[in-house]
């Protein structure tokens, strides 16, 4: 039987390792490649190696950036007394957009999830403990997705830091439960902020 | 108001360029490239540039291919009397699956769309004609897709070929009306093929 040809077969298998996309996309975004002029190809796989090269995580707070530590926490201007835990680079993003909390952020790279093998030790946790041994932080926001290992995550650090004495809060459920942080609108996302209780 | 780093922003903005990946899945990937060992970005970083680099287009049926002629046209144990004509490359891959067809191909690289400003001079088909002059071609398959600018291409190309004498077919309509030629099973394609009608 025919086959494509080769370098179209790897670049179709190569595609197709990407999440969401099945074989069919992948052929399509394949194709699509091919008829692009060169230039832009290359512009995609420019793009590709220099933020895999470039882009680091905050050795503060784990946030994607290009310099270390990244823009927020080195950020004079906004409250070092409050800090907001997320899940994701994303999750700072959509925080950032509601343009009300001018705090820091720790990103925890994950949620407790401890189906798939996930516990307290693989997340970005440690580092917020120490983080808050060193500096004076008078209120940790949990802004974890308002799903079930998300609200799990949330109850575990409000437990842990129980005995520090930390006011520690988590967004309002004005957030739709069940959906993702990083799909929520500003005003959503706003109105959950100024309704954070405590935990 | 915080910005991606510019790594980050850059990447997505060249994978939403892709068709059909939309600024929220062009996100999603770009994090899970991020995430992805060096050697994993360098695979698909290499897959995509050879792919532009050592495809081209047969000179002869305009299939995608890395030597020129491709392996369909320069294979002699195939049928050199019929040719079949079809949209894309993938189409192509397409008719190979049904085991059926052991003649040779003629790729149009699209279809008549006045709406759209592609005229009959727009597509590959001028060396179409050039190949039924200089050859002996008993039948040529017309199998575009069963849609309205791909019946409307298959009348054009009758009509154009009619003076010649040759006999042009087109598949039959076990193809569903309104789908796409590379999504239909093989028994499909086949009973289309079995069942082609004079045109």
């Amino acid at each position: 039987m025919k086959q494509y040809p080769r370098p179209l077969a790897r670049l179709i298998n190569e595609i197709s390792k990407l999440p969401g996309i099945g074989n069919k996309s992948a052929q399509r975004l394949a194709f699509h490649i091919i008829d692009l002029e060169e230039e832009e190809v290359k512009k995609l796989t420019e793009a590709l190696l220099s933020a895999k090269k470039e882009l680091k995580y905050c050795s503060v707070c784990g946030d994607l950036t290009e310099g270390d530590p990244c823009s927020i926490c080195s950020n004079s201007q906004r409250r070092q007394d409050v800090i907001c835990v997320v899940e994701s680079p994303k999750d700072v993003m959509a925080m950032e957009r509601t343009k009300a909390f001018d705090g820091l952020y720790h990103v925890l790279h994950g949620v407790i999830a401890p189906l798939e093998g996930v516990g307290p030790e693989d997340i970005n946790l440690k580092s917020l403990i120490k983080r808050l041994q060193e500096n004076d932080v008078n209120e940790v926001i949990i802004a974890t997705n308002p799903n079930i290992e998300g609200e799990a995550t949330a109850m575990y650090i409000g437990r842990l830091l129980k005995p520090s004495g930390i006011k520690v809060t988590k967004l309002a459920h004005g957030l739709p439960v069940g959906g993702d942080l990083e799909y929520a609108d500003e005003v959503t996302l706003l109105k959950s902020l100024e309704g954070r209780s405590s935990l």
